[in-house]
């Protein structure tokens, strides 16, 4: 098995949204150049991303067939086979994350959601049922779900995170503004809102400098 | 000024929260070394970020003011001045955007929004007033802000991006699951939420092939 860099996994849904791009064009081949030029990479990167996902090579002249391109990243990415996944904390940001419509398109299907309000508990939020947080570690090994999404206020995050550990979460996906610890057979990605507004508005402060410069 | 990559850019946000924690917790200061065991960063790495962002030096055998460090990075994240922004799209993940109370805590007002649904122009989410988009181009200036967050469909995300760069938006932070083009003098920051699946669904396969093997 190929090791991949975050970096390189990262560029792969960019890849296939714009292939899906050209496929709803109706443009069944495309060139690594082009690819390179359209989304800002290097050409000898998109050369090695495409050959470490895809078997087929793509043809001098040709290029690579953009069906097939689809297919093998959609594979790779695990698009094709679903993938279990609760959510805790379902106040504004994770009811968006629950009915957000693009996570079953990635393989990701959430089958029930966990809060602390009892407003809440017993109801549905786009279809999935709302559970009590103190049945997770009954309910979570019975749906059989390797993710746990955390979408609670940051001091509840590492609380959340060691309750879903206990109760059998193999990764976390935290969208809580919080660092959170796992132990080492236990994946966790960040969404940090947060570090993204951070480059945004450090570039925009640049942009905007030499603006007045001018 | 000095240059900062992006993923350093990123960690300032981590920094600044676990020095908060410090502070809730009562300590006044705090060496790199026990920083970097924490967050997982080399010791050299959390020296030269904090060195670029504080004037104060670190004391031998005492460590770092960790309020010095809370005012110093807030300061460079600008999350002591405000930043304008305003935000299209305002369904599930643009509601629960227009709701999220941490982005007052990092400097960012969203002053307004936009959306193409008649139901939804000229009511209040969060309190902040519904436009019609087709109003941006009038009504954007007249905030002066700099910002657009965009969280519409992936199909309507280009289109509404050159609509607010024509409007005069700097920053674009795209939510909508697409690669939107900008012209050079324009920034622009995705959250890819499929890019970070991507590497969370990735790392995971690797973790239960291992418990497999065992």
């Amino acid at each position: 098995m190929n090791t991949f860099s975050m970096n390189q996994l990262e560029r792969y849904p960019i890849y296939l949204k714009y292939f899906k791009e050209l496929q709803n064009e109706g443009i069944e081949t495309i060139s690594s150049p082009k690819i390179a030029a359209k989304l800002g990479y290097s050409e000898e990167q998109v050369r090695k991303d495409l050959q470490n996902v895809s078997l087929e090579p793509g043809r001098p002249k040709k290029g690579r067939s953009v069906r097939q391109l689809v297919d093998d990243i959609e594979t790779f990415l695990g698009y094709r086979d679903s993938t279990s996944a609760v959510l805790v904390g379902c106040g504004h940001l994770g009811s968006a994350l629950l009915n957000f419509p693009a996570f079953q398109e990635m393989g990701l299907e959430i089958l029930a959601g966990f809060d602390t309000n009892v407003d809440l508990i017993g109801k549905e939020v786009a279809g999935k049922k709302i559970f009590s947080l103190d049945s997770m570690s009954e309910i979570l090994p019975r749906l059989n779900a390797h993710i746990v999404i955390i979408a609670v206020p940051a001091s509840a995050a590492q609380n959340v995170a060691d309750m879903a550990i206990k109760a059998g979460a193999k990764g976390i996906w935290n969208f809580a503004p919080a660092h959170i610890d796992v132990p080492g057979n236990v994946v966790i990605e960040n969404v940090n809102l947060a570090s993204s507004l951070a480059v945004l508005s450090h570039r925009l402060n640049q942009v905007l400098a030499n603006e007045e410069k001018k």
